[in-house]
């Protein structure tokens, strides 16, 4: 009943359903995660974003143990090397304030991790046979794309407007993640340009019409008819993020889950005081301070404000701290549910049989 | 090929193409138009906002002289009496800047239309006997509302949120606009929430389960896939402005008609500056400038700036003034089209069977 798309798209990447799960970075997503989208006909993602190369090696080692069909996603590196200090200061007195609510003792510089090269990335990825590998942020150069095709590795960019998808296409991408406006925690675009945030329902038909390579529908998405919508709008498949989030076996915290289960739909919003990026949120005081405190172009840009910031949300995070937290989350919460990943898939596949068939 | 939702809609309204055209206000939606639309089996809507009711009574008679199925779309009057002074003086000095470019003398104060009084425009709905009557910016009072139910008026008020979709339905709306993200032109909706911008794909679904009325999705839509997606996200129908806009009949200006069709998709913006509340339009310099000389809360509410910058607007348009004048549009511009009105209602119903069928 899919569509010639979808059967296309499921055969080259040796799925049933066309069912991406995102990969959602900081500890939500686990091999036996990524196993149990796998293993239930979609496309587990692994999230490399945040780990050192040694971590990764081990996480993509545990996953190939549990299933052989996945996807990784890597963070294109940004190019910044010198944070710009003129509020450097006053952000920092900042996250102490909060750092100290937590029991935190002051910092006095950023707690500063090299990021790998991406040419390591590349070559880890190719060491260990990785099948699908996406990135996020930028693109991929033309060494390393080339690198990734000569070992038949699918390669999938994501992009937030137009512009960027023909970019990525332009690459050698495989196929584009258009991330809508409605997609929960980071925006995966590159280009400087926040007008470029279009909701996925305008999104996926110009970028289906502008591309000749799949696309694949990403934000807002939760069932069935999410599904089933994508595919009318000429999505090849879906990538679902905070759908899976909510599962029983995702390892995102008890209070995150119960935030997005508790349908706060509309309380989500698009912030930069986490990382220096822009993220889709749950509102709470550290945003609205920060966003009180700070003009939008005053706080560090990534990866400053990510690193200034980690330790504080990490501590939150365990602590249940709501305040200060980062609860990364799309737009759709009233329609998350908490079941199993195998359960969730299922629904998933029977919602949309249910939409096409009207 | 419709489900059975669209198809009871359908019948209730007698239409036989669930597509509702937008209620442009301004110059571009005549009666003519109107009379096009529904006779090309969908539901016409004729825009009164902006109107006195002398000019609303004329084009209501023109165009039950062309079409006896047919809408009709009104604003919830603001209760803003006093302009709050606080900036005035500098958004006044700003406007008369910009009016000198055109030519125009300056102004020394609000050129204040009385607003007409909803008694009156139910009135007026009642004894032209219009058989369907949307509104936005409100909620309609509950005597007024059982003045028109008593006459079999079929209501339909508009939500960006399920907040304000559940309190229309309280109210006793007989149907809701889901005003997503990507619509053009004015927000519709009425509680004071900036997270409240939920994109379509996100917003009519959670609609849909929470109302036990019919959701008709708007924002975004500019095809038959936009609306066969719509129908899968669980909407009895669509409303689509910024498709027709560009349609040959459509009193829009040839300038604004132009813009649409470049394809400035992702250059769109939301902003208050041309009328105190927030309008989906094609960015240019009256934005950019007034947005960088004053905050979001300085700009005065509505009606006051949209009076203040009425004229200016106007002439704008008239001169082809690009850097003067609002251009709304929505999100997906790159796939508007310059179709006459039947053209268009034929390629809709038949791009929607083509994505039902895959």
């Amino acid at each position: 009943m899919f569509n010639v798309l979808t059967k296309n798209f499921c055969k080259t990447l040796k799925i049933k359903r066309p069912i991406i799960q995102a990969p959602m970075a900081g500890s939500i997503v686990t091999p036996d995660f990524v196993a149990e989208v796998s293993n239930a006909l979609g496309l587990g993602s692994l999230p490399l974003g945040y780990l050192s190369l040694n971590e990764a090696k081990r996480m993509i080692h545990e996953t190939k143990l549990l299933v052989a069909n996945f996807s990784v996603n890597i963070f294109i590196p940004s190019s910044v090397k010198h944070p710009e200090m003129l509020h450097f200061q006053k952000m920092l007195a900042h996250i102490n304030s909060y750092r100290h609510q937590l029991g935190l003792e002051s910092l006095t510089t950023i707690p500063f991790e090299e990021e790998p090269l991406i040419d390591d990335w590349v070559s880890l990825i190719i060491e260990m046979l990785v099948p699908t590998v996406s990135f996020v942020f930028g693109i991929l150069d033309d060494k390393n794309i080339k690198r990734l095709k000569q070992k038949g590795i699918y390669l999938i960019g994501t992009a937030t407007s137009v512009k960027e998808g023909l970019m990525l296409q332009q690459a050698g991408c495989d196929a584009v993640v258009a991330q809508g406006y409605e997609a929960g925690g980071h925006r995966g675009g590159f280009l400087a340009n926040h007008n470029g945030l279009v909701g996925t329902l305008a999104l996926v038909p110009m970028m289906a019409d502008a591309l000749t390579i799949p696309v694949i529908a990403a934000g807002g998405i939760m069932d069935g008819r999410g599904i089933a919508a994508a595919m009318m709008l000429g999505a090849s498949a879906v990538q679902m993020g905070t759908a899976f989030l909510t599962c029983k076996e995702s390892g995102a915290s008890a209070l995150h889950k119960q935030l997005i289960l508790q349908k706060l739909a509309e309380e989500t919003c698009l912030t930069n005081v986490f990382t220096g990026k822009q993220v889709r949120c749950i509102k709470n005081q550290f945003v609205t301070e920060t966003e009180r405190l700070f003009q939008e172009d005053e706080i560090p840009v990534y990866p400053i404000q990510h690193e200034l910031s980690q330790e504080l949300r990490k501590i939150a995070k365990k602590q249940n701290n709501f305040a200060c937290a980062g609860f990364w989350s799309g737009q759709s919460t009233r329609l998350a549910r908490a079941l199993s990943v195998k359960e969730l898939m299922d629904r998933l596949e029977e919602e949309t049989w249910k939409a096409l068939k009207g």
